[in-house]
């Protein structure tokens, strides 16, 4: 019955070892009176994780059944019935992969085998699947389930060994929320499609992008872009790309291209860094919540563990504000990370902070900067959202405009055009680091994880127009960006608690008065009447944050699609409170009829 | 004095051990009376490691002062001086970097530590700098190392860990031919520079593609383009490919594009196939001579052994003609390893063989499918050259054509665009395989080997046009493949034995008659007096072929660049010629001198 067709059990076990500790609840030190509340807390974990797969399979089939109701509605053309068809397949197809995946739970659980446990990752912006892409992946999966002929085959992979198992869980767990992408909502076509704002995109100025890139400039091929790159990115690009950075950054000095390394995606570069600066095992600091696409990269690869450092949603003596990072609960995680033995190579710090929206201050990053070199840390600051800070107000520093860093050849970089720009398809992410040797190691991976040179061409053609940047591009960008208001002001009215921040693409929503018991299960039933509503937010959990009923919430998209999603959005807290209302009800009947006979209608009443 | 700061050598250790088995003459069974000729052997390796980076200093040396020679040449232009000083900067950054190699092999040999071993790997095709990246690669590994105050410095990365200087040293070792190609030869602006017949570039039919890349049609951008693509390769280009290949390789029946994956590369293919058919330190069965160019991505994530199946240059009983890959020599191999007690999970075959050019026979390929099947291994069949048959008489049969597979499920093919269409730069392979498990895990691995949209788009397009392909392509590019003609002329006009193949980029040429003795150094030597002509081929080690004296040289190239070549190549020859009827002279003088004191004048003459 082993899927472990070998016995042994060491790598994919090692393996969730060193995600889980980004898993939140099941990282807790391994000190003898921790022991027993770990392995309580570890129960729980694989509680919640398998309750996650039962409501997703609940989900999927009542969207079945709802599918094959809609389909006696008269919308009988060709088109639709493909369509409706493809949806049905699809769902099929989730099913059979979410009852091969409960089935691995059901039976790690039983032999107390950990090694198939899928950690629980983001679902998060750059973590997506597009196009029905995870339904097909489904769709092979669960083939591969029915033609097994019972059980026992379903839990044995003939082709895929332990890495292979692992990785492909890892990735269809990831990615789960995404097999809705297959149906998608349009304002003539799909009008009851899911409407996605749980993925990072900047969807409100890809008309401009797709205007500027279709220019005849763009047309330009010379035959050194055809053949085999510069694996470190093509000379004229990086220039560009140092030359922007230069001043997008407000560098102090023109920043040198020998310092830019290009690959395909900022997560490429994350894994490249974490492959060349840690050893397998090692582990890195990373404040949560925090983005959680860097799991998937890491756990693929470089097999570093990323230790979360914990931030509190409340105000404390220890913090002036929810969510604040301090050197103090930095030294704390380090301390903590050290006396279980892990050895930690780096911090993570993504400026602004993806999922609160905040900008770290230029005192803060200097602290952060100096507790790195105290400990001697590497610092890996992803700035991904550089250019997506709207209110003038906010005052956003980057490392790279620092006159001096604590430690420059411990400082690396990480800037791409995905959300700037918005155009994350081009799969565009660059390396900024003043370490020559750590730049030379990253380059090393450009071999399997460079990108084309035609690409490379338009994004250097790009960034090279500032005209067009800064008096075409950017002051719409600003304009759209009322989006911002437009949602905040909903949620003032909805009386949702968020962190308004002036940057991002997201807003960080308190839905915890919504939540009862206030939990993770809690957390993800309301993720799933979300996706009921077909609506799709990104919950806390997928970002490591320890405290269950935050979401994010993606507001960069155009206004007639943000105004159908808040409806949505809307409609489900109204039925939530019913249903809490409801529940309360039942709670007080039942305490009722079991304590107390003859209990006052008025007691009812007050917990209601 | 140790790079390993953590006392651990074990990674690396491993890692050596992983991709030595590709390194030929060091991968011995380990049974008790091969033991002491496994070390002798592995000893001898490290010498010729040893030397090829002496040799690679002198020559950089020797270049040195040329350059600096050659500049008081009446080329006093400011672009001359400035390509002239940046020359001289990347030869002084390489010189660097060699000598921070030679320390380091010279530590490892002096403590007995392996963990620095630089496995020998390819410097071929797809292994490819462009555009001086090396060179400043080299640079910055340099500055490191003139940046350090002492030797015992240079001996410690104080920013990269073991993995990370493991990588760097493979990297820089795979690709250091490539240093030259800062210095690349043009017709008009640099007619003293490197020619490269060693990258399995198609350079003859360039310029037919950036014609037809620059069509209107190719500019084309809609917003799908532009965000987050479908991990798996996007829909209208797994469609497309599978279009394409159904047609180019006469397949049985239309192929399905749910069987296909797209990823940035064939290497990236082969890589994630490895991630996911074996966990790490298994193995797959490669016939060699081989493509190296996978030893390097196996190394960089997979950690798969690659277990040579040596191929016998002679006519022999057991083969027919030179290098022939029989069933009985599969057994052999796969009884050889796995009485060293390693689990070989696959074989990877490449038709046409890269770099003998032979295509296998529909029949021989059913043999070798049927051999996979009786041991329960993957086949993993990278067809990329399939377009590259330019002798019509010569039947090339894809796997994909076969009515019947032996084994569907374990039967994965790659192709790519890099050879057939030579647009290497565009990043481009693709798997196809009917087994959904298998093409559901590989896709994961598009999240950070994914291609951009535009480029998918292009590719796409390019496809589609069958009436270019067919009519204009095709033709021109087999019009233009005289160059074949004209180097196998010359080859024999010169009395090089080669082998005759229609189809393929390169010919394989025996130079063993230049060789005295016949060793892997004088191969080295040898390949150093091409360099030294500013001439780049491929040398038979670099695709662990374990015999000496074979080169491997591309011919599909100008045929202005392809005379220029020639002529280096025979100045090298006959050069060599007269260094060895030198070198025999001084012999037979050393031996009257040492045995006979007065040696007849005739035995001299005889001798030399």
């Amino acid at each position: 019955m082993s899927k472990n067709r070998d016995g042994g059990s060491s790598q994919p076990a090692e393996a969730n070892r060193n995600t889980q500790s980004m898993s939140g609840p099941s990282d807790m030190p391994s000190m003898p009176y921790g022991q027993m509340r770990d392995q309580a807390l570890r129960n729980r974990s694989i509680h919640t994780q398998l309750m996650e797969i039962v409501l997703s399979l609940r989900q999927t089939v009542e969207d079945n059944i709802t599918q094959l109701m809609t389909r006696h509605q008269p919308q009988d053309l060709a088109l639709e019935k493909q369509r409706h068809n493809q949806a049905v397949r699809d769902k099929v197809a989730f099913l059979g992969h979410l009852m091969f995946q409960m089935l691995h739970y059901l039976q790690s659980g039983a032999t107390g085998d950990r090694s198939f446990q899928l950690p629980d990752t983001s679902m998060d912006s750059r973590v997506d699947v597009r196009g029905g892409q995870q339904a097909q992946s489904s769709r092979q999966i669960c083939q591969t389930f029915y033609q097994r002929s019972d059980f026992e085959d379903t839990l044995i992979s003939y082709d895929l060994y332990n890495r292979g198992i692992d990785i492909s869980a890892l990735y269809h767990s990831s990615f789960q929320d995404y097999t809705y992408q297959g149906n998608k909502y349009h304002k003539d076509e799909n009008t009851l499609g899911y409407i996605n704002l749980g993925t990072s995109e900047k969807k409100i100025c890809i008309d401009l992008l797709a205007e500027r890139l279709t220019r005849t400039d763009m047309l330009y091929i010379d035959e050194d872009l055809l053949q085999y790159p510069d694996w470190r990115g093509q000379p004229f690009l990086r220039k560009e790309v140092a030359r922007f950075l230069t001043s997008d950054c407000k560098a102090p000095a023109h920043l040198d291209p020998e310092n830019v390394v290009v690959l395909n995606g900022c997560s490429s570069v994350f894994s490249a860094l974490a492959m060349v600066l840690c050893d397998p095992g090692e582990a890195f600091l990373v404040p949560t919540p925090s983005y959680g696409g860097f799991i998937f990269s890491t756990h693929l690869y470089a097999k570093v563990e990323l230790v979360p450092v914990h931030l509190e949603s409340q105000v404390t003596e220890a913090s002036s504000y929810p969510f604040q990072l301090t050197v103090d609960k930095l030294e704390q995680a380090l301390l903590g990370a050290k006396i279980e033995g892990k050895k930690v190579r780096g911090l993570v710090l993504i400026n602004h902070q993806n999922p609160l929206g905040d900008i770290y201050s230029q005192d803060s990053v200097m602290e952060y900067l100096e507790f790195a070199k105290k400990y001697n840390l590497h610092v890996i600051i992803d700035e991904i959202y550089m250019l997506s800070v709207f209110d003038e107000a906010i005052p956003f520093h980057s490392v790279l405009s620092l006159e001096s860093l604590p430690d420059p050849n411990k400082t690396h970089v990480i800037w791409g055009t995905s959300k700037g720009f918005g155009i994350s398809g081009f799969r565009f992410g660059t390396l900024y680091t003043r370490n020559r040797e750590v730049a030379s190691a990253v380059s090393s991976f450009g071999y399997v994880h460079s990108i084309s040179g035609v690409t490379q061409y338009k994004l250097c053609q790009l960034l090279q127009d500032r005209e067009w940047v800064d008096n075409v591009y950017l002051p719409i960008y600003c304009f759209r960006l009322e989006a911002h208001r437009y949602i905040t002001d909903k949620l003032k009215v909805l009386k949702i608690p968020f962190l308004n921040r002036g940057c991002g693409l997201y807003v960080w929503i308190n839905l915890k008065q919504y939540l009862d018991p206030c939990t993770f299960e809690e957390e993800l039933l309301l993720h799933c009447c979300f996706l009921d509503n077909k609506l799709i937010l990104s919950r806390g959990k997928t970002f490591v944050l320890n405290q269950p009923g935050w979401f994010r919430l993606i507001f960069a998209a155009r206004p007639l699609l943000l105004r159908s999603a808040i409806q949505r959005f809307h409609q489900v807290l109204v039925e939530q409170g019913q249903d809490w209302g409801v529940k309360q009800l039942e709670d007080a009947k039942e305490e009722v009829s079991t304590s107390q006979p003859a209990a006052p209608a008025s007691l009812t009443l007050r917990k209601s």
